[in-house]
């Protein structure tokens, strides 16, 4: 069975801007389902801010094995209730690829329990995305580095936990550095913030990008769900005989 | 100076049952509050959920070099603009140590990204503490282990994101096991998880107990306050001259 | 194509305690290896210490996806060129399955850049290992918990890194915990160190350790390989034009 | 009483190349060590490779809070005898600085369990090292970033497991990302690698640079010592109390 995404998308940028729309004429939720789609063993398809619950229903996300999530302009018109469904899923093993901008989204934010802030440019400079975690599968196919000739800079520090992978680190033009790629586990769930994708700029019709996030929805596939939860084990129950001793307040 | 401790107690159980007023008789913030300021080195204070602000104002934060929190009836209680403001505050330096119940705060899970679920039992069953990273300086002073004749169950798994550091995993006598105490670094900040501490037991008056509370302040202190933030660098101030090319949307 | 697994075993037991050839009548190898090979995805065969190169010539791991390592009487037997042969494998990409008293073998201690102490006891007590992970792989198909009637105790603090994750935590009826299945990546190559399996109890033949063992071996298997090495990059192919200045001792 | 620090230097560049003699006309280790000593609270000495037991004996690391350790044309001949005593101070508590080339040292490789390599070129280029972890100890009083004119260029992949915390990263005039400050535990003691310090610049008289050794040495201090072993608990000891079952090869 294909690896069922759903790429969400908040779609803002494309009705507003002729530039984006230039660029991604059918959305760039549209373009990166395409790009995952091209490998037979995903299966794909979008999610929008304006569809109601944002397009993630229960329904919607019973059937996600893996959400990728790009947002800039409407991070504070997604609602907390959605926003919260999305974090239990993750906790629960729904993989997650958070993409460039998407760092401030309150998915995110939430999962990171961090501010996720930043320094930032935006002039069109080089960027250059360093494997800093070789043979690992989302570097797979990948040589040392990929550069990209025009992206938005983001700059150091990110305010995010140590991750459990540094996977890429970008080298920008103007002299910063950045940890692009990040691996993390919350709960049952994989989640990996991938920083290339800024909206005025080509970056997702880039063919090693693509390979990239093919090879990132590969490795959050949920390995097994988990269901959470504060279960009583009374004391008759337990899994050595014990007596009870003590009040207490229950 | 001496570092300055604000002692957050919910403070609910101490007015409605009896059995914990025995225990705890000016509430258990004010014991724990008591056994820091045994350390010359150290000056705490208490404040409450029942104060304005829950007595964490910003006058008041911006005195505390390290808060400790505990918390177990009233978690809804607690004000989202308070539990955001803390937040903020460990982010940015401030020192937090969780007690025990406290693991479901909205302060804790907000800062895990996590449920913090775990499994429980109240039959007053004995707790052995296990030393797991000797030479940290949390369990200075203490042997291989230490023991609470009566105590609360916790059991794994515990719902948080892998620690920084194991410093303590307990045995119960029920049978289970759980990691009781465990280090995070969250911006600026650092953070301690310490699980004993169940309301109906004496386990703060406990001598050991107050030595990891002790030693616990002492490693949280703030190394350097930091301001987050997210820093426009523009083209013109970049540190490597670039141009600008592309467009933009703003 | 089935992942290819070298199964190492000593081999010393066997041959000098009745006791354990008992239990295990053509090894403990033997037994690990019928194990693995339960599941066709699998092909398992063995190595002995005894062979020419200890079995793990340069032919024998270039078909070797997973390696498991079991030893206990005869660490220093181990030639020093093999251990660190198998050391760089495991930076290259090779999975890694560290088995029991396998902690103290010169290959974990290499890779773990530690002394891999704990403390023992040799009580036929039982253990009872508890998932602190759900949701990993390894922990696939294992409810909360899994009980062995008669096992060694291994007891805290276990002298190894922090763990990627911590999968499993033991506890044990004399009292003690201990950390029983932790994961690592080292270069390119996953790491699993699991506790369970004392040459003179069956645990090897106990259908969930079996499938802990199974579960292990298909979360090791080399992502990606990886050959290290230090490039010289002179400065005319430096990715960005760059002069040369200052002097060199080259 | 102020930090008892060894400054050890291989002590070989300054009496082949004319060079780096003129750069460090007592020796590298000389001039690291003053710039210890510039703080009160901080007690230098000089330790290097042509002494006997390389001047790292048993008495000297009783003495020893925090070693650093520069090398680069002669760890080859480092004694494996000397490499692991230092390994096993470190475990017990000693705090560790490795320096620049020092990355592949014995010690450093000892203790990473890892190769420790990595990209290089030696072109005089302008290196440019950003906080990643404001708020660490170690990056007191420094802004943002901090520039070196001319460093040897070392660029990702870094051979060495994931850290605890990623406290500075690089970015090289020639295109290239390092992660040029990284923290360890290991044992009771703690690890930081600093990447500048190439012999044929002037880099240990930086301002910046010997701020972070000053920094780092303060940050490595031992908090508590801790002998390890392997304590056999018999059954007559256990914590509680459990006959014996089952046999024994022992």
């Amino acid at each position: 069975m294909p690896i069922r995404v759903t790429v969400w998308g908040e779609n803002v940028h494309e009705h507003k801007h002729q530039l984006v729309r230039d660029i991604y004429p059918d959305g760039m939720h549209a373009c990166i389902a395409a790009a995952l789609n091209r490998d037979p063993g995903i299966k794909a398809r979008c999610a929008t801010l304006q569809e109601p619950e944002h397009g993630l229903t229960d329904a919607v996300l019973d059937e996600t094995d893996v959400l990728t999530w790009w947002g800039h302009a409407a991070h504070g018109q997604v609602e907390d209730a959605i926003a919260e469904r999305v974090q239990q899923r993750v906790l629960k093993g729904m993989g997650l690829i958070v993409l460039h901008s998407g760092h401030h989204s309150k998915v995110f934010k939430r999962l990171m329990g961090h501010n996720c802030d930043l320094s930032w440019r935006e002039a069109g400079e080089k960027e250059r995305v360093w494997v800093a975690c070789p043979g690992h599968p989302i570097a797979a196919g990948i040589d040392r580095f990929f550069e990209l000739p025009h992206e938005e800079m983001y700059g150091e520090p990110f305010g995010v936990p140590e991750p459990l992978e540094t996977v890429f680190i970008s080298w920008f033009q103007g002299g910063e550095v950045f940890r692009s790629g990040l691996t993390y586990r919350r709960g049952a769930g994989k989640i990996f913030y991938f920083r290339p994708g800024h909206e005025t700029y080509p970056t997702y019709h880039n063919p090693t990008v693509q390979q990239v996030l093919r090879n990132a929805v590969k490795w959050a596939v949920p390995e097994q769900r988990f269901g959470w939860g504060c279960p009583h084990v009374p004391a008759d129950k337990a899994p050595e005989p014990i007596g009870s001793t003590g009040g207490s307040v229950h």
